[in-house]
């Protein structure tokens, strides 16, 4: 099974993939748009992409493609976050002087950089390439910082490992593929919808769900992509395919328009 | 008035306190968490903080930080998000072989790249700091991609205008202050609150809103600090500091705990 990422081989997403679909093999894109061509394509029979960050928040970019793509949602899995100080065999700790790695994760590990006061931080552009970087250009005085797996796909050594500040750090993933496909026995859905701009138009459009005792676990506006200041809603709800699901869902689409459902999947 | 930003002078964040608070000075901090620390005790007079952009979605860790911080929202600010190619004087487009910046902004301008192949995008700090780094070393064959202030700080020259893919772009932007000030005649307010996870719970919160025809022009929910999957939810409101609002808020507090206002300000 094909499975697209966005970002390089040995990547968090990738260690997602890994984990959701074992034994899979990884199609490494340089962006996110080309991780949901593919899957429309065909070239792949499914993607993962990151979704949400416990300390960062929402990746907005995925939510509107999820909306604006032919794609659904098949599960949703949740990564904690290590960061790992990783460079050639045989560099020690003592010889480095530089440290390259996604600015996300170099600020996600500031203890490590005040402990080390004479070693730079250089920003990168993911946090596995720059593990890659490292190894390809036998850099001996250097290092990357990644998840375990860059570690591995690169042979590279962790020099030390868990150097992040905070270690509630999880990362949520989605397994999508192409089509509207409803996973059997799911009981999480995920939506998005817009509702007029008028006032108690969002209150309206939950009543569908609370009148019902379904669970909303996540909601969130966004402004509407090349509309700014317009704004659609993603929701998150504890509700399977079910008769009682249906109708909520008929009854959203009389207060709201459109309305999309981005996946019924089995929850982490 | 000192104002406190988080990057570097010319940064996006700088232009938008400039024309928050003209004549202003400003203090560039390294973090986000040194603006609030510094405006909390008192070296600084204000803050001007990014809290949306209309296609990366919220920054998060700044919602996080006005829940937790003994601060209020005076004022928003919505700047177009213009971004150029800035190198010293006399450097042609012809000589630039590398192009610094934020990976956000680089990956924001990839039309540029498409169309100059021999020119290697590099990523860095902080887009305004690219253009610093650019002109204190004297580079002639580089260049730094930010907004037109940068050019104006560090006196740099503008060879491209307006090199951004997607041209609706925009950033809003908070005005802040120490402790608690209601801006009089403010007619909207952002308000933070956690209710208990129970079907039903935020469409009662929502309820109190609603029932008094007090619009929403926002909601997120925000998984909270240090408790993964538990969340905040984060709204605007269309009202001000009237007798209504207040009886909405008090009513919001027979359901959700804690509620916290976030300030009362002039809408931009």
């Amino acid at each position: 099974m094909k499975v697209a990422i966005q970002g390089e081989a040995g990547s968090f997403s990738y260690e997602a993939a890994k984990r959701m679909v074992p034994g899979c093999s990884i199609v490494a894109c340089a962006r996110s748009r080309e991780v949901f061509d593919r899957l429309e394509r065909g070239s792949v029979n499914a993607a993962v992409i990151p979704i949400e960050n416990s300390l960062a928040g929402s990746v907005a970019e995925h939510f509107d493609l999820l909306l604006a793509r032919n794609v659904s949602i098949q599960r949703e899995y949740r990564l904690r976050i290590v960061h790992n100080l990783i460079a050639a065999p045989g560099v020690k700790m003592k010889g480095i002087r530089r440290v390259y790695s996604h600015p996300v994760a170099l600020d996600q590990c500031r203890d490590f950089f005040r402990a080390h006061p004479k070693i730079e931080a250089m920003p990168f552009y993911d946090t596995a390439g720059s593990v890659k970087h490292v190894m390809e250009n036998g850099l001996n005085d250097a290092a990357g910082i990644a998840g375990r797996q860059a570690a591995a796909v690169y042979k590279g050594r962790i020099l030390a490992a868990g150097i992040e500040d905070d270690k509630k750090n999880f990362t949520r993933f989605f397994l999508i593929r192409k089509g509207r496909r409803i996973v059997p026995g799911g009981k999480k859905t995920s939506i998005a919808f817009r509702v007029k701009n008028v006032p108690g138009a969002l209150f309206k459009a939950l009543s569908v769900f609370a009148l019902r005792d379904i669970s909303l676990t996540k909601i969130e506006s966004r402004p509407m992509r090349g509309r700014p200041w317009e704004y659609v809603f993603y929701a998150d709800l504890l509700c399977g395919d079910d008769k009682v699901a249906r109708n909520a869902l008929r009854h959203l689409a009389e207060i709201a328009s459109p309305v999309k459902v981005l996946g019924v999947y089995r929850s982490a």
